[in-house]
């Protein structure tokens, strides 16, 4: 992830209008000649391999935290101690501890999680049309993210499998997006019943994740994630139906929105492709001309564009920590529903 | 669904083989200047308004129901007992006891529920693809049936919406299909967790249901139906992923089955949409030549030509009231679960 | 196209409100076992292997021609000479000057060219959405259609490759249903220039032929028939551009439509897919429900259903032996132009 | 173009491994006090608004134009003449004439032509596909690029619409394209035959264009452009056939190839989806993990990544001003054709 975010950092004044002129001033890591590389390439003025030497620095404003999950909690509550603007991957924590925590050491605070999809314009537009009516009272939200790698067998292990860096399996990694979307675009959850499955022989983090869930909007819908969702590269998609219509999105399409208007009279109706790259668009003033697309690392750009533009204007940002924390009291209740078979509460 | 039976028993010598040469001897139902109408558009030698009285002729040799559900019981175990081949429509009773006693009294018999999404050639060519090994170990199976009428208001009150008549809403009128292609498709379901919800308020039988599955054969999914599917017409769909591959279906592009080759060079990879028109293909040579698409009639067609083959040569055909009994303790369990929160088992 | 014609002779009262009752009296060809057992099959009541024979018959009313096309212009001439009414497959004739003897033949007359396509609902839907001005001013109209058998060596010689009996290859096999269609819905041809050429080595007939066409109304485009199109089984396709919107149409998708509102708030333009099958589009009323999808044959069904309707009102149907005139003045400037390499204007 | 260009030139090092730290000396221009925010943004240590001054200096090594085409070749030549390498904006030149002395001028030297779009994924890996025998003997190749602005009046004025600079319309700025694309993939063109449109009354320069092409590989086609391609924004679109397989291709799907094997069994075949991601892919390695798209910009990245390469390893790059002015001369017989009405064929 790192590579995303330094680039964010850097071409973020290019695309976006900001008061800030950002300065890469440490690139800090564990693989000192790696680091090295990256920092060059990446416009890093130094590297360190203490993060503690980084948060004691007065010089330096924002502290971006892309740690594996487990070591989230400290770094972060440490820069927030240390009066920094604190940014950090997704999911917040590995646990609702932790994330209770971090959401508490953040209060008042200028924090951001990197749950980037909501700023697919596509994904924006879509939460501006739900705000405008366009899809009336929701009946039916189905968020699912799927990949495919799970079954490959000569993909080496890394922190993402071992479950006491990780956390969990598909849960924290594609599950969180999911949960964030579904939270964005269709508000709180009540309750919900889950079950996750491990199909690699030996692996100790779940490869598969499905739930059932009930809206506080009275919607009702289902949330899975998998890395066994062969012939989906990145499918992060969702599908949103209510009395007035109808969107869908799968991240493979990035730059694409599909909508159903079930106000037309009916012989018009048809669900149509919307390239989401007009002016009046979200972010289309900020990147190319209509139907020149943008791609993934334009939506750490806009996150970080966004979170600057806040910033500036003293108000607030999301997701920030406490939104952070709502993830993770879902992917909570997800785990004990995955234990309990039964349905559970999110509790707030 | 009378216009879609009859036209099968018109169009079946035309497209089939068959020894049998079908004489359409009685139409039978209440409305009996409407009934006099359709047996003259449709070549039905005679009309009756009672059921027991076709019955107890000796020159039929099929009876076909199409009744509601509260009376295909009664119907069908008198004209097993009458020594008639019986066709019924799904799901084949209202309750797990009814299609008991239906399928008891069916053994050794030739009957056949019209499960007819099983003969578009997309699905049937599915089948072959897997039971030639084409996906390999299998680890998701969804089905989802949606239809998007559910808000219409203007809509008259039918029999379908009366849980008299109908038992349930959308669980035995769109959920049969899509257990019956899972079961078909995937085997046998070990068990299940479900809920179902009315948004129409004073509506009483339920608007959508959704489940997650464990299936006998180690792998995990949901099967999901709601008329609230606003966007989908009439979508009968399933995707399957299995290690070496994946398909997908959608009744809306009837004629097309998509298919994905895990095995091939990963540069090389990619969905597939295959129009499902070949001679090679099932059914491609019992209708027009390739690219000439069929529609939805011609599944009533192919299954009646299936049957009579299987008549024809002595060979069971499927599904028999033995599958449709399957269904139902499907359909019995998503029930049971709606009814208890909790996960519930498929009992034999 | 016997079985074609013949299912709609068949079915054509099961889904038209026709005040007639067809009779199948006579099945006329030269292969008499195989004559005999079509007959049986698709309800003709004889048999005859002499066309002269038929014409003479006084309880014939309608003759319906499906010859090699250098056949049809003698047929069609003495059977509207015998006072009948005359069907005839496309296209027309060979030569424009036979075809211009039979709409001589067929002036007061009624009759019929079976360009079926015209009925695909889409396609009739398309036609509708052009006359109500939904695309305004027409800037381009393309039509293409593409087989992809060319290639297959295994393909048996028939009279469809012999330049005596075809006239031509893909012009009239496959050029003249997108001739007949651009003329259907985007009005006359001013000017052309084409040309034409044969993969196959010895082959005698053209696999492929390209135009580029300048329309009447002032819009610009082009039309091509292959029989290489690789890809494509039975692609007939078009697309019709306006300063109001734009119209997309593949026969592989027979039951839907695409269509760009350019009159949109730009935010949420896009090309949309409707599946025409509603009640209000046409045809929706005469087969199945909503998202329950029709095939290949029931464009035959609807041409016959709308010609029967059109002699039952008394009102002119269409397309009528002129149109397929027009569609041969068309073709014979391809001929001219793939000739002359010249431009060449279209003789009325 | 020049935001493109920058974007390519501060991010080539970040995507590619190149022995060169490329320093962005000076940005050229006349509006002065938009050339000193632009410069800032994009990390320009200069600006300039005399080219000659530029040209003289002795530290600059590369020269980008992105000027007016009709002062393309006057910067061109002086910038050769000093000895730097130099890119420039595509077309090459508004006239044969022009392009002719650049390309003379550029002999033995190394230069770039912005036809960045060989540099898609998908369009290279086409190339690839194409090179390894994938689609064997080329029946057909068709190009068209599309967009939709043309009847737009509200649209201000500028040079591409003033013949004098433009010396075109969309032949130079669309069909270009094409035209290379088809270069590229399909190779040479013996003649074509074309006609150019204005459908705005006024405009001086075509609004579309089109033609039939016969290649000197024996395949035939059409190419065209149109700024009134109603429903696509930036449609850059290419099919070609051949004996064992197609490729299709559209920009608006810009990481996306489709692919249909001739050479699979029949009920097997279908036209397939690959996203082109993958590391095997065509800079699959520089940019991000499959699945995981890119955009626009990455075209500019990615050619001028790959011009690196060659100038370091001393080989060839294309396209060069040599491949630009083959382009040319295919755009000189398309004018000619244009107001001859006769086929042309392409002068060497």
């Amino acid at each position: 992830m790192g590579k995303a975010h330094s680039n964010a950092f850097a071409q973020v004044g290019r695309f976006f209008d900001t008061p800030y002129r950002l300065r890469m001033k440490v690139l800090c890591g564990r693989d000192v000649p790696k680091l090295a590389t990256n920092a060059a390439s990446w416009g890093w003025e130094k590297t360190e391999s203490d993060w503690r030497k980084v948060i004691d620095r007065g010089d330096i404003d924002i502290v971006d935290i892309a740690l594996p999950n487990d070591l989230h909690c400290e770094a972060a509550v440490a820069a927030l101690q240390a009066g920094k603007i604190v940014f950090c991957e997704k999911p917040l924590a590995n646990t609702l501890k932790e994330a209770t925590t971090m959401s508490s050491a953040a209060k008042g605070r200028h924090t951001m999680v990197w749950f980037n999809y909501r700023r697919v314009p596509a994904v924006a537009y879509a939460k501006q049309l739900i705000e405008a009516g366009r899809l009336g009272q929701i009946f039916h939200y189905r968020g699912i993210y799927q990949q495919q790698w799970g079954p490959d067998q000569s993909r080496p292990m890394n922190w993402k499998m071992d479950p006491e860096r990780a956390g969990h399996g598909v849960i924290g990694d594609l599950l969180s997006h999911s949960v964030d979307l579904a939270l964005f675009l269709n508000g709180g959850i009540g309750e919900l019943t889950a079950f996750s499955h491990i199909f690699f022989p030996g692996r100790q983090v779940e490869d598969a994740v499905l739930s059932l869930i009930q809206f506080e909007n009275g919607s009702v819908g289902s949330l899975e994630a998998t890395r066994y969702g062969i012939g989906h590269l990145n499918g992060n998609a969702f599908e949103i139906q209510g009395e007035r219509g109808m969107l869908r999105f799968d991240l493979q399409d990035l730059n694409r929105l599909e909508y159903f208007d079930a106000t037309e009279a009916a012989p018009l109706q048809g669900v149509r492709r919307i390239t989401v790259t007009d002016p009046q668009h979200p972010y289309g003033k900020n990147f190319w001309r209509p139907g020149h697309v943008i791609g993934y690392e334009h939506t750490f750009i806009a996150a970080l564009g966004d979170f600057l533009t806040a910033l500036s204007n003293d108000e607030p940002f999301h997701p920030d920590f406490e939104d952070g924390l709502r993830v993770q009291r879902v992917l909570d209740a997800v785990v004990r529903s995955a234990g309990s078979k039964l349905w559970e509460t999110i509790t707030a």
